[in-house]
């Protein structure tokens, strides 16, 4: 009795600690937003400055003797890492932030600060060279930071696991191979009927209003509460929340091609519903997070990757969009757009890519990484290794740097170990996807008649509401009883291919 | 030598502590900017958390272990208080916030948060009643607060003091006394001639878009750096700045009266140019907010009621009024809109006043706030003596409490002493009219040519630059010789009666 009261007493104090913590990462998360969609320009270096002060109090919170004190309350509970999730979480979150010391934190932010600079102009200059040497001191940082973790097999579990707890090198590396193999395939099973499929249906010219107008109607079908959240325009599409009561989602036009927009919002929606979803008793706590970034992928591919790119999606959108947009687009059917939104092209920008050929640019990305992070690999030698590996993989080769190796932002704010959770989602999403056909065997009739909140609530009861209290692997494995696997997404990956590039040629495992 | 190099030094640590707070701060502030502008309805409850959170932090820090160390070091020295205000300034928000334990802050945050949904219900029933037991617990809270802040004469000073150093009852008494004397000259000398003025130009069909577009504009030419500040709607106007390098500004739109949203405009950028105009140096610390709540006022009301009030404004804007609004208000000439933005019409509420019974209004809720304060009133009374007062001042009686004494949200947010700012503002505001007079005597032609940046300039070179770093008794005195008078104000008023109700009854002293 004595001992449960206890536990409940610090059940309390742990949660009060994480309330001001959270209140202090959610306060720079809206500087951060009101940075990318309306604050001035000329308000930008005092506001990296006040996002680095409540970073920075953020984390002397977390590390300090108070939260010491209270990490020691918690170790000596018997089984207290089973017995109550945030306990786990704030002992987990606790250990990390304290492995690193403070000077170690701060050169590495400023680094990264720099880095992101210099990396702007590099990229607009397509000189690699330019970036090199920063990135060579990110790489020094970044090892001595994985060092400091810890790892058992390979340095850059380290930092992996920072992303997607729990994932390692070992892993990794069959599924990724797989993937290749049946990328490879796929590519060549669809080459003799390119011209049956075209994307024009997507690039007609599609006025702004209207865009929003459509992608807030799908966005509001699938469920993102409005009364809990915002959609607006910025330079890059992003979810950022500040709380489940407090979700906003961003997104970008291009008047003459609607995917931006539209599967910008989808996707960003689909991030959305997860940091809407998460239980209620878990509000201002380490709990109200995604579990991974692959998970939180999942949960925005499945619905921008697979949901929304059915035949029976379009079947259902089809009237409200031709209401919308008018009879210039009357003359396409759902299946037309239903071939569109599902083209395979291989191509060199990654945020560009298909859904299949998109895997391509993580693995060249994931080795990349591996090996730097190793130390197996000559820092100079990265551009050349990225064209060969372009060329390898999908038969492309950058004509600069731009478009090649310094494409992507994540290097600069020091993402090594961030890339891989973009493929994991959708290995995840395509496993989700077959367990939710099983479970609600009607779920395509149910997406033709554009009744999606089972759909939602079918994710809320079963990954949303768990938010950070349960680990990838756990969840995966609870929702399929399997592990994680590449074999649905290539069976999905192949049947759709099958279908849009009317071939019938693949193999289905 | 050594002691100069240890003054350069605390001087670094102290700007170091600022700069932590005033992030803070800031980050505070863009939460509430963010909560009346872009919020999602349903995060204001976890918002109101997070405000909070970062407001007992900003205290924790600045009452702290090392905050008390700083001090020491600081009165150490000798003559701190001269020779730099960023010390004095430091000591005077140090002792001031350690005066009160936080669980009186907290009790007071708690019991104003309480009141403020009070007052919204109680308000919309006309019903004081409601209001009353929550009043008297804040009036307590106050009391308490004012106790351990201390004071020399009249406990209410200590109030008064939060938002205008320096100043007592001893001294608004009579000053107040002498506006109540020249207000009911003037109205009673325009009496006979209310119909030469109408203000029915102002109250046409002004278009949204159109009345943002004219605001701005105008807010453009008043030197509003809009790279370092924005203008958004919201219920209500206020400006807010997150540094002197992001200042914004927001506004109300009425599309048959033009007042609301020109004049509010122009109110808020007033404000907004003194926050642009801090000296660099000042970034950051305690010294980059304005004097006080009057010399705030009398930066906004300088612009609203007086320059842009002028006729030769007028003559300047309505080429650009009738440019943007066309031919349907071209009926109108210079002179009608300065007669009709100069109406003298006594009314209920505050918000709505002119320049001349404003005050009336004030010095009401200023003499209710002495006698709450000093419990020389019982509070059952305060409607009836609100009215009583309405009907001897402004011969205006309330029909209910709701256009009565629960028409301001000051008293539920605990604001008592805050008042008298927006009077202090006005006679602040002619005392500036007249100097900038004498100094560029041409200032009335610019106005009419639209050339309104030298204004600016003089404010900024005057005023603005030194931010909290004089006190205001300080800084009128520099400017104009003198101290504090109503006569400035008087002598204005008087005038612009006389020309605008073309009376030439009124003696001018």
């Amino acid at each position: 009795m004595k001992n449960s009261m206890e536990t409940t007493q610090l059940l309390g104090d742990v949660v009060h600690t994480m309330h001001t913590i959270n209140d202090i990462t959610a306060a720079s998360s809206i500087l951060n937003w009101d940075q990318e969609t309306y604050m001035p320009e000329g308000a930008a270096e005092t506001r990296a400055e006040q996002i680095s002060t409540l970073e920075t109090l953020a984390h002397q919170f977390l590390t300090g003797d108070s939260s010491k004190k209270l990490a020691d309350r918690i170790t000596s509970l018997n089984g207290y890492a089973t017995s109550e999730p945030l306990f786990r979480l704030f002992i987990e979150d606790f250990e990390r932030a304290s492995k690193l010391p403070e000077e170690l934190v701060r050169r590495t932010s400023r680094a990264q600060a720099l880095a992101q600079d210099i990396w702007k102009h590099a990229r607009a200059e397509k000189n690699y060279a330019k970036f090199q040497p920063i990135l060579a001191e990110l790489i020094d940082l970044k090892i001595e930071a994985a060092e400091r973790y810890g790892y058992a097999e390979n340095r850059y579990d380290a930092l992996l696991n920072l992303f997607e707890p729990g994932m390692t090198v070992a892993q990794l590396n069959p599924v990724f191979e797989n993937l290749r193999t049946a990328t490879a395939e796929i590519l060549s099973a669809i080459e003799p009927n390119l011209s049956r499929v075209s994307d024009a249906p997507m690039l007609q010219h599609y006025p702004k209003q209207k865009q929003m107008e459509f992608s807030r109607y799908i966005s509001e079908k699938m469920g993102f509460n409005f009364n809990n959240g915002r959609l607006d325009l910025s330079t890059h599409p992003f979810c950022t929340s500040f709380s489940q009561y407090d979700v906003r989602l961003t997104t970008r036009i291009n008047e003459n091609d609607l995917h931006s927009c539209l599967y910008g919002v989808i996707h960003e929606t689909g991030h959305g519903l997860y940091e809407q979803g998460f239980a209620t008793k878990y509000a201002r706590t380490f709990a109200a997070d995604g579990a991974s970034i692959g998970m939180h992928e999942s949960q925005s591919l499945l619905w921008e990757t697979i949901i929304t790119r059915t035949e029976e999606f379009w079947s259902f959108a089809l009237p409200k969009f031709k209401e919308i947009f008018g009879e210039s687009v009357a003359r396409y059917s759902t299946r037309d757009f239903y071939k569109a939104v599902n083209t395979i092209q291989p191509s060199l920008i990654r945020t560009e890519a298909d859904e299949v050929t998109y895997n391509m640019h993580i693995i060249l990305r994931y080795e990349l990484e591996r090996e730097m992070i190793n130390q197996t690999i000559d820092l100079k030698d990265i551009p050349e290794i990225w064209n060969e590996k372009m060329r390898q993989n999908l038969g492309q080769v950058p004509k600069h740097d731009g478009e090649g190796c310094l494409q992507d932002i994540h290097w600069s704010f020091g993402g090594f170990g961030y890339f891989p959770g973009y493929t994991l989602g959708k290995l995840y999403a395509a496993m989700e996807w077959n367990i939710l056909q099983q479970q609600m065997p009607d779920v395509r009739s149910k997406i033709a008649n554009g009744d999606l909140l089972p759909i939602r609530e079918w994710l809320r009861e079963n990954i949303h509401q768990y938010g950070r209290s349960q680990k990838p692997a756990e969840i995966i494995k609870r929702i399929t009883g399997k592990s994680l696997t590449e074999t649905d997404f290539v069976e999905y990956a192949k049947a759709k291919a099958n279908d849009v590039y009317e071939i019938g040629t693949l193999p289905i495992l």
